[in-house]
């Protein structure tokens, strides 16, 4: 039997996946989710039809959505991932000397099919810093006040129970969360796609916080690849930061070099910001 | 009727175009080639089954081909593309202010079909700068020492009339032809998939020019998006260029820092081209 999956990234456009085996499928309280085995790709994580994460190239979204801001920071002591239940940017997040990372996700199958088929990324709940919150971040962030140091928005497409988490009065909410340098950081989607959602979040970011800045990176599995992150900053400059030239983690994306060239957003994605 | 185009980016993947009309179909002495009007991606140029471009994302890679080699030579005279028979890298080039701009395209009928149904590409053609020869590129080259300034190798994918123009041999024939400040770009297919082919041509590069480096842009309907160039240059290190600040041309995805950026290279592409 010839098995494939295909991703619609719109109507008009797929990207299909041969697939060895469907390893798992539940219909939980929030969305549809599913882990397939892929010829290509490795392991698939699928949420309500739309791949979330391959083996292949998890590392590149995830290094650059927890590396970035962390580095930019310079010494975080506590973090928190809202969303990021299959534990790739927790992973990421600990490869730094952080004192505690928490991570808040809405939906507990996701962690649970991640601990059960994805070893690789779910190693890092069991890290001692580590602390999770089955929860909406949502209502999670307000009880928060000058705690967090950098906050890290790893969520779904803006569609579902992703929605309120390109709000502006969710943006709020994390300014007031994070201390006084605090850095955050949302996965914005791809220009190609979602140039309308990527204006809106970059204009609500520039009006809560004094720096707002985006940065790219290339996940090949994601529709239109390159992809965008947005950065709320309260203190600390993005574009004018120190950025050690010797990186003490491993990576297999992020250089120091990376870093600093990431804000260099291709002339369209600028037009886009800056309507 | 439905109609879907589906492009095998590899056995196990593939990328599928919903068509609104077949424009044309025809087997030239080289290749099969289409061109297909899409929903999402506007018209399409189809060589041997592979997606050349589409009207969506072309800005992309022809603009870093061109651009990233012109602006680091400085002052180009004389500019050669090798290839390119859509006239997409010839448009780019020139908004340079050259001399004379020449085309190699061993295939004719990829030059009428541009003309006859890629109006935006074609346009390059008519430039009183422009000189077009049909015929094979490597044997062209070898007629010329010491002329042209800038050699660019745009290319289809290594298998079929392409794959002498990524041998060594054919390198240091593009050698003898640039002028002492000359710098040649080659397009080198994606890490994703070419890893060994971006290792060995980047080792002959490296071998017969004084400078070699590797250089990215990201072309969303090309097989792992995130695209490399390889560079080779006789006098000029690529990596500590000045850029000007100003761009005077038009551009859609290049600006001066993302010339300066497009350098940086992720780490475990950086593996590829030191092992």
């Amino acid at each position: 039997m010839e098995l494939w999956f295909s991703e619609y990234q719109s109507k008009n456009i797929k990207m299909s996946y041969k697939i060895k085996e469907v390893l798992h499928t539940e219909k939980t309280k929030y969305q549809n989710l599913a882990v397939l085995e892929s010829e290509e790709c490795g392991r698939m994580l699928i949420l309500d039809d739309v791949v979330q994460l391959t083996m292949k190239d998890e590392f590149i979204y995830h290094e650059m959505i927890a590396h970035v801001p962390l580095v930019t920071h310079g010494s975080p002591e506590r973090v928190l991932v809202i969303g990021g239940g299959d534990g790739g940017t927790l992973r990421e997040i600990l490869k730094h000397p952080v004192k505690e990372a928490h991570l808040v996700e809405i939906d507990e199958k996701v962690i649970e099919a991640s601990k059960k088929f994805l070893p690789d990324l779910s190693v890092a709940f069991s890290d001692p810093r580590a602390k999770i919150f089955c929860e909406d971040g949502i209502a999670y962030i307000k009880r928060f006040k000058n705690y967090y140091d950098v906050i890290i928005v790893d969520s779904t497409d803006p569609v579902g129970p992703a929605v309120g988490l390109f709000r502006k009065e969710f943006y709020n909410d994390i300014f007031e969360a994070l201390t006084e340098k605090g850095i955050f950081v949302a996965q914005t989607e791809s220009p190609f796609y979602y140039a309308d959602l990527l204006k809106e979040v970059y204009s609500s970011i520039a009006d809560i916080f004094p720096y707002a800045a985006v940065y790219t990176a290339v996940v090949p599995t994601y529709p239109g690849a390159l992809w965008t992150f947005t950065m709320g900053s309260k203190q600390i400059d993005p574009h004018n930061v120190e950025v050690p030239n010797i990186c003490n983690f491993e990576a297999k994306y992020y250089t120091p070099s990376i870093h600093k060239s990431c804000f260099s957003i291709p002339a369209f994605v600028k037009d886009i910001i800056s309507k």
